[in-house]
């Protein structure tokens, strides 16, 4: 099987031999158990991930309660809020699954960028993307109810909607358990009364 | 007073007198009046902004109903959603104030990135800084109410306050004029209360 950094990373240059045996040599692989804490609130980050296996989930913590904002999966980058800044981080990033990340810091990324000069053309690429898929997905999110954004989600993430678990969801579309609940029995009444 | 580009630039990356003299004479700077609408929904956006004086406004159109999504300021760059892409905006940009703005498009951006190749520092730069404040919004509207969200920008952002109509703000924060007008109203009662 083909290195999956390797893979990811050439979607956006072609790199050379040497480059791929450089990446590979580079042991940044770990494995970690669900619900492992990768950052907490008030941790300076110092790492950021890819994601290799397994859903990594980003939340703040608000009047004691856990508010997540990013779900991450295969072939996801994850860069922290404050990783390119000394600031303590405003929130958690934690592991729902069983996870296989690779790491990297900014000592390593920038060794790596000296090395494969090619890469900071993948990371450039990679930012516009990012902010592009952000600002669509915050636009969506302002223009739509919750029950829109369920429906959304079902829609075009089915897959999503059966990793994440129900009690997960629902701050992160935005509104509380009970209109979650309210808003699926809506849904499945409405789809009753559809197949009727 | 030295030229806004520069200014903007300068905060990046240091520019030589040849790079400064090429990039005053781009000639790029531009009037435009108030309720301009420099970019409809189903256009193909080729043409990117940096606001050296006004406001633009980015907007949804659904139901009929104008929805807000970005207000940009002095010193803001403006690239569309689809900027980078051949697709129809989703989007359109207006002029909410008369305005004074730099125009970019794609050719010209190639041109000058050949010209000063420093710049594409910048550019990826100001990506991951456009990506972090893009990340820390959307988090922060998740999770707060509306009443929240509103207090969040009267003490954050006064001025933004002062310069946005509050027809234009009610979508903005995700929510029916009718609802803020009863979030002001209720905080006008509150802080009445804490004066007398």
């Amino acid at each position: 099987m083909e290195d999956p950094i390797i893979r990811f990373i050439s979607q956006y240059i072609t790199l050379t031999g040497e480059e791929k045996e450089l990446l590979k040599g580079q042991n940044v692989i770990r494995a970690f158990p669900r619900d492992t804490i990768l950052l907490a609130e008030g941790d300076s980050p110092r790492t950021c991930y890819f994601v290799i296996k397994g859903c990594v989930r980003a939340y703040y913590l608000k009047d004691g309660e856990e508010r997540n904002t990013d779900f991450y999966f295969e072939q996801q980058t994850i860069v922290p809020i404050n990783y390119n800044t000394d600031r303590p981080s405003p929130h958690f990033l934690a592991c729902l699954e069983d996870c296989m990340l690779a790491e990297g810091d900014p000592e390593r990324n920038r060794k790596l960028l000296e090395q494969i000069p090619a890469l900071s053309k993948m990371v450039g690429q990679l930012n516009e993307q990012l902010l592009t898929q952000k600002t669509i997905a915050f636009d969506q999110f302002k223009q739509h109810s919750p029950e829109e954004r369920y429906q959304l989600l079902l829609e075009n993430q089915p897959e999503l909607l059966k990793r994440i678990p129900l009690y997960h969801l629902a701050s992160y579309l935005g509104i509380t358990h009970i209109s979650l609940s309210r808003i699926r029995k809506r849904l499945a009444q409405k789809n009753n009364g559809r197949h009727q």
